[in-house]
């Protein structure tokens, strides 16, 4: 029994619970001595603040890593900056602003898109890219406090979401189809080195059409330096299976164990063997080696990178080599040498092989350290030492056994060159040594042949087509080249796959005209989902269109947003030369709807714009001529008149002579049309409403839209009138007036002139959504069958859809694209043939559009009440490590597996109209007898402690709220309200879960009737 | 002439301009070389990536200074946590989520009050806390990939706003008054040393009513560290004056030129000359050093930090001692020794007094480095250099001048103590060394006496009091008892006030009784601004109260409510028993109307919850017990039937015999009770509500409002009838009724039960705020005296002078309790206070609220065309730099003035009703001739080029964007829609200004009229 009925002492004297914030009249007081021990108590520690066991632990360490709800936020930050400098510094040229846009609609799959298209290995370039001095490096945000965008974790986050979903790569099939291209791309074609410039040069290839495309890798695993020597902390080896499995959808062959210089397998040996073209991208194979270590071996505790990394991916990365290696073990002290991104992997994994100790030892000062900070940084937080100005001396053994090692002290001298006087020189103990000073062709050189290797020991080639300088069939890219990063290899094998697809051509005669290569996108099932729509014979190739507002100011931007995609287009609204309107300035302005947002994103505008500026007949001329460069694409003209019969049928009969698809009478601006008679004026009368559509359904066969407004008693009122009248169906909603806010000095933005007067506007965008949702639901269930254009903070497939299942057929947009460019259609083409096509497969159906499912982590019950802070998370860690010691580090945690194929029918957009329909109804008739309760999943939980304050001060006082461990409660009193999850800042840390008990309301005192 | 009439091609013929984003059909491609290149152009570059020169540049260098934007963003990220850890990490436990909410709010004074009330030197430690150490150490918010608020930052931010608006600090009126006060309060009190903890302690002293409190300082600048030792470019000396100011606005004397030791000036001599209570406060004055410096000076080449850091003070602050002196010149080599923060002062102070390499070194490895990472970042991204593990063997002279430095090796060994080799050392060049190794007592202890110093070398005090344990009227803080930071040192000097006081009552025969220490918080005039209003004749201590909704839900939680400060509050509503209501649950849920946001600070809620489930009975109970506990808080009783006359004049005359001060009939609420003929069954029909008003104001004589729905065409009609009805006033708006949203799988969400139903609910929040903002002001124009309380999305006291202008008298609010707590309210009258304040000050006329105004950056013309990337900024730090050297550094850029008296009658609320409504008028009355354009600041822009895009695809085509250097230009075109400033991410970069030629719109084609 949850209600304390009856209890006369009852009405002030609940439980107000001692946690909750109280106004403070004094000053605090509290020795420093005292706050100084308290605050451990609370302390976050960094992972390895206070020491660490790093021993058998791969898990993932990159702080750039997001969950669903960082990259929701994160993406929301991105200004998608015109000519977006992020583009610039990648080398694949990934158009990264397209894929943050869609991140920030949960369009996840229409990110990965725009990724794969121009970098197929797009999960682990987000994963391992130095984006610090890549894609983030001219990132405008960083002009700001908040710092550029974590661009990596975005990718990584999108592109691994889409590897959840698997569906399988195919080759765009409006592409000249396999079997009819010509034999030329049935030339053989081989890849050295099953590296990431390899499967980039063979995926493009496939794209292309080719279909004889083999990779040749010397070992038994696949995947190059991404598989044996980047930890699995950093990238995991199901992702270098993902991206070839990828590859391998198209068709790509790949043979192991051909290693060069071995059983005769040279570059040469490919060409007699008739394949046509090589790429070489074996990167480079053989350690770079300091004199000092000749002789010795890994018994004595010495390792080159080359050899020491490799055996930390055998016994860590599950699925990669199906042997039982073991890890090294570094019991001890472990030197490493050198201040490269390969040194620092050393020194993080040596950590995971037991090392008490690591110390990075390098020549030169730490600002002249070659390393990215994104990896130093690492190793640093993992409490790593660096002993700068150091030259190996020599190497101290004791039994055979390295003890310690001497160096040399250098010095930078004023003209930034590093000496080292010989005279001066110390040892320092260690157990191990790793020497990573880099790699080197090495004796693999001559299977290269004819490839030949310059003065700086990279490959001799033409760097703007990939081409070695010496045979024209022999191409190469990547670290061989000089291009050591991941994503330069893999652009590499972009550009070459271009230069062999030239060379192939011409060598069958065919040459491939100058001009912009043509390198096919990223293609998979679901871009071949139907999303057109049919509504009163208007056949829509998308529900995608410009409302009748700023986008479509002039024809020239209608043309613009035709070609960036857009389904259809309603003109803005035009008048008769009589009516002619002039605009005030300024008039549209930004929402105060979303507190204090600067920048796009704005979640409401409000204008005070009047109708077109434009006359009747620019329009109708207009109109014309977008039908006639557009015949696929709805043009709506949008009319406007006073509440007079003649007017109305002269524009009516003007807009179809205009070869318009369809009328839209603006029965609804909000702002100075009604003071004229116009617009709202008209659209809040049902009788004139009624008459206005009765006149135009004289006037013309065109199908015709009331558009309504929702400053309306009831909407639904106003479309009756309009479908008794004869309109073919309605657009709902036009603006909600409104006066967006005052200024400190009570001046309203916008204010005109001297006066600084204003007038109510018209407020759109997501603000208005609820209203807009509600309106286009009830007009559907007064009249079932209505065609309903929606409009009223549609800005992405996700609200799209919500539109269609409450009945609408297609949705006119304004405020995102204001907020943005016309471009952001192709996101919401993507994400609506997205939606459809997982409907169609079964393992996809309990995702939320396209986030995967609350994750049920295995919690170890051992966890229970830790939180992750102060003495909590020292427990947790010693529990955890405790376990990663007797883990199986090569278990393979998610198999690859074949890409289901679709069970179900990918179902039409038509389908999806009025789905929500049938559950919208009164109150009454919600079931009172099935109630909710909170449940709070504590592993989730970060401990603010906001659901109990919403339960405290606006709910039930039935969350309990640890003083020391910060572990909410959810007790009997809870009512189910939902408060808690409202303001709860984790998604899914709180979820509403049947009530057990029967809900008896607390009435306060005994009912007395 | 803007337009193209009467051209005939035109019609499709507008440029559309180039670098705006169209969709790609292929991969992009750009071979490795050239990208690697051209990313180089679009680098926004770490200050010193490549190089900097920081000769003479004394400039701010946090990375943590925010602007008002920057601001807002991240105090908008804030969860505000209950029991918040940062709290609990400050030394002062400075309440840090509510100076933060209210930052949030823009309510920057009461930010301010919040963080002087627990710390007098709350700017200085904003600027200079190694906060990742103390409040960012619990930060909830480290638990996501966001991570910890920027806590200093934020601090720093509003209390420098603060700052600048000059309002002096007075003692609390409402505490006894300094002439009431019994002798004991003018005890003679001395503190030695004007550093952080004697300012704290003295204004502690001062607040509690002490009143000869004098502090003596060595030197003839006040400050201590703050000015001494702490560099220019991490504290502004403006800033420390500034906190003195707020000391001496107390009464608090100083002396200077006061140096214990010299002309006999020692602690007894001070009891000897009547102070009973002497506070020393004089940190570590002589400096540590090791003996292989004995005897080496200045001139040879060697500094200690305590004279280097001092020397480069008094060259580089402006107005700190009025003398003529230079910076160090150390050209050359710096070599810096130690670890600690101050070692990291003197290697980022040695690059501005010109050394061309400095490189700190230290005895332990990195991972044991004292100092904070706050402080070796800033060194790092100056490309310091760090040499660990050296210990000084000896210096290395040439011609009397330092030329080396000799080092032994240090090794940690697997004790973790660090050794040293003596057979193993080395040289390292140097021109400079500069000492660091941490401070002293030294000579001065012996005039400290009785004091006494433990075996560690601090004070011997009880940390509990900070009593010295030899006497017990003297009393000691901060470095000198081993509380080393800024904060600890305020902190001690507040612990320590209390000691004095509770010591020097107990002297006078006034002993302080046991329990939580009263000392009293910061305050100013502004807190003696009168905010009551009246309405109706009810007597509003302020104009802030409950909405009837849920925090309304029991009379405890009113109770609550009113214990944090609510003026006033209308209870959740009640029926007759018979009509009884039990809800359904979930039925509160988050908005979807500000994007993907997860946590508090949700824009909008919609509930489909009823009325409240407890009777009457408990209701009219709860009235007469908070008016009896509350008498000068006003309780008003929401009451609902259906259309019935005998139920609408019982309730009333229930609620009349409560007690209740007024009646609100909720005519309103959306959702279920309409079905049952009640709420907006009866509020969308002005008959209705007319009948309604009629019977209750025939049954009651209390003052009755009704509350009405926003979802009517014309909501200022329903008021007209309630007020012909006799009702005294109304209250708009209810919530607006929508569809919050749905999920994938088209349930939307409340779903109830198994069968997922749902109904229509109501929103609430800033998402509706234009809505009642419009509402408001139209039904004051209706009816222009009628009283109204608003509600509907007021948030802050920004938002509640809106409604105000708008015509309201008082607020109602619920959601943004719900996203918060009761103690909001704290803020809210704050914030009012100040914006009623700063209307009687003239030079505070121009802010916006409590932002300052747009500042005018004094614009070197030779910037003009250089963005803020590529090689434009390398020739822009070219050219800082040339201008940096003939810079005269001592030169005071802000003097101090006196905070100037309000010349202006302070208003009253009273005044503010109503401000805005002569301005809202008819679209028509705005002034077409005088128009706008956009003007763009080329300084502040960041070049994302989003005015460039939405001008393009939403606007007229009018803004030009420059290839290179992505600087946009605004073109004749522009017809002011202010399009642009609306999606711009910073504030005031986009101005609207006059336009200059008249305004001729485009036609399109020729009026044929």
């Amino acid at each position: 029994m949850t209600g304390h009925a009856g209890d006369v002492s009852q009405v002030h004297d609940i439980e107000i619970l001692a946690l909750n914030p109280t106004v403070k009249n004094y000053a605090t007081f509290k020795p420093t001595v005292v706050s100084k021990k308290d605050k451990e108590n609370w302390a976050r520690l960094d992972h390895c603040k206070k020491g660490c066991e790093l021993k058998n632990d791969f898990e993932d360490v990159k702080p750039t890593t997001l969950t669903e709800r960082g990259a929701l936020f994160e993406s929301s930050r991105c200004l998608k900056c015109a000519d977006a400098p992020c583009q610039k510094g990648c080398p694949t040229q990934l158009d990264i602003k397209s894929f943050i846009s869609s991140i920030a609609t949960k369009n996840y799959y229409g990110a990965a898109k725009t990724i794969f298209s121009d970098n197929p290995l797009g999960l682990t370039c987000g994963m391992v890219c130095p984006v610090s001095s890549l894609c983030q490096y001219g990132c405008n945000l960083a002009a700001t406090e908040e710092g550029p965008i974590n661009i990596g974790g975005l990718q990584q986050f999108a592109t691994d979401v889409f590897k959840k979903m698997n569906i399988p790569q195919i080759r765009d099939p409006s592409l000249t189809p396999l079997d009819q291209l010509p034999e030329s791309y049935k030339a053989k074609i081989a890849l050295i080195g099953c590296g990431p410039t390899s499967i980039s040069c063979a995926t493009f290839l496939a794209r292309l059409g080719y279909t004889d495309v083999t990779i040749f890798e010397k070992e038994q695993y696949l995947g190059g330096l991404s598989s044996s020597e980047i930890p699995n902390y950093r990238l995991d080896y199901e992702v270098v299976e993902f991206e070839i499995k990828m590859m391998k959808d198209l068709g790509v062959k790949v043979e192991y164990g051909k290693r060069l210089g071995e059983n005769g397998f040279t570059v040469e040996s490919l060409q007699k063997q008739g394949f046509e073209a090589v790429y070489l991208g074996i990167g480079m194979p053989e350690p770079k080696i300091d004199p000092v270590f000749n002789e010795l071996v890994s018994e004595q505790g010495f390792f080159t990178s080359k050899e020491f990394l490799p055996k930390v991916s055998k016994a860590s990365k599950g699925g990669l080599c199906g042997c039982k290696s073991q890890l090294p073990q570094l019991n001890g002290r472990v030197i490493v040498l050198g201040a490269g991104d390969t040194a620092f992997d050393c020194a993080t994994s040596a950590f995971r092989c037991g090392a008490s100790r690591v110390t990075v030892c390098f020549r030169r000062g730490f600002s002249d350290m070659r390393a990215v900070p994104e990896e130093v940084d690492i190793a640093k937080d993992e409490r790593c030492e660096f002993l700068p100005y150091v030259l190996p001396k020599q190497v101290i053994k004791r039994d055979g056994k390295v003890v310690a090692m001497e160096f040399y002290k250098t010095e930078k001298g004023d003209d930034g060159n590093y000496g080292v006087d010989e005279d001066q020189f110390f040892r320092v103990k260690c157990d191990y040594i790793i020497s990573a000073f880099g790699s080197q062709i090495g004796s693999v050189a001559e299977s290269c042949t004819p490839l030949q290797f310059n003065k700086w020991g990279t490959a001799d080639i033409d760097p703007m087509t990939m081409t070695s300088k010496h045979a024209e069939w022999l191409f190469a890219g990547g670290d061989l080249v000089g291009n050591g990063t991941t994503v330069e290899a893999v652009n590499d094998g972009k550009i070459a796959s271009w230069g062999i697809h030239k060379y192939l051509q011409s060598l069958h005669g065919i040459p491939i005209p100058d001009g912009p290569p043509q390198l096919p996108n990223f293609f998979t099932p679901i871009d071949l989902v139907d999303i057109s729509v049919e509504m009163c014979g208007m056949k829509f190739p998308n529900p995608f269109g410009l409302a009748s507002a700023t986008p479509a100011t002039s024809a020239a931007m209608i043309r613009r947003s035709f070609e960036q995609g857009w389904g259809f287009a309603v003109t803005k609204t035009f008048s008769l030369d009589k009516d002619l309107v002039t605009n005030v300035s300024p008039r549209i302005v930004r929402g105060t709807t979303s507190g204090h947002h600067f920048g796009p994103g704005q979640g409401a505008f409000l204008n005070i714009e009047l109708i077109s500026e434009k006359t009747c007949h620019y329009w109708c001329r207009a109109i014309g001529e977008l039908k006639r460069d557009f015949p696929d694409r709805i043009v709506i003209a949008s009319i406007m008149c006073g509440f007079n019969k003649e007017d109305w049928t002269q524009l009516a009969r003007m807009a179809e002579a205009s070869g318009a698809d369809g009328i839209e009478l603006n029965l609804s601006c909000p702002h100075g049309m009604g003071e004229k008679g116009m617009g709202l004026a008209c659209g809040q009368d049902t009788e004139l409403v009624f008459h206005i559509c009765q006149w135009v359904r004289a006037a013309t066969k065109l199908p015709f839209f009331a558009k309504l407004t929702p400053n309306v008693t009831e909407i639904k009122e106003i479309a009756k009138a309009a479908h008794d009248g004869g309109a073919d169906g309605v657009t709902a909603i036009n603006t909600v007036s409104g006066l967006m806010g005052l200024k400190g000095d009570s001046n309203a933005w916008p204010a005109i002139g001297d006066e600084k007067r204003t007038t109510y506007g018209g407020v759109s965008g997501n603000a208005t959504r609820p209203i807009a949702l509600r309106a286009v639901s009830s007009i559907r269930k007064t009249l079932p069958d209505y065609p309903i254009m929606a409009t009223g903070g549609a800005d992405s497939a996700d609200a799209t859809i919500q539109f269609l299942h409450c009945g609408a057929s297609v949705v006119q947009i304004c405020s995102s694209v204001q907020n943005q460019d016309f471009t952001v259609v192709q996101d919401y083409i993507t994400g609506l043939k997205t939606y459809l096509y997982m409907q169609s497969r079964e393992d996809l159906l309990k995702w939320d559009g396209q986030s995967p499912p609350n994750e049920i982590i295995n919690k170890n019950p051992k966890l229970k009440g830790l939180p992750k802070f102060g003495k909590y998370l020292l427990e947790r860690n010693r529990i955890d490590t405790e376990e990663k010691q007797s883990i199986d580090l090569q278990k393979v945690k998610n198999p690859l597996v074949p890409s289901p194929k679709p069970t179900l029918p990918i179902p039409s957009l038509k389908d999806q109209i009025n789905r929500a329909i049938p559950r919208i109804g009164r109150h009454d008739d919600l079931k009172r007898e099935q109630q909710v309760v909170a449940l709070i999943d504590e592993d989730k939980c970060i401990n603010c402690g906001k659901c109990y304050m919403t339960c405290n001060d606006s709910g039930y006082q039935a969350i309990k709220f640890d003083g020391k461990t910060h572990i909410p409660l959810v007790t009997d009193l809870c009512t189910g309200c939902d408060l808690c999850l409202s303001v709860c800042p984790v998604p899914d840390c709180i979820t509403m879960v049947p009530r057990e008990t029967v809900y008896i309301p607390d009435r306060g005192l005994t009912v007395q009737n």
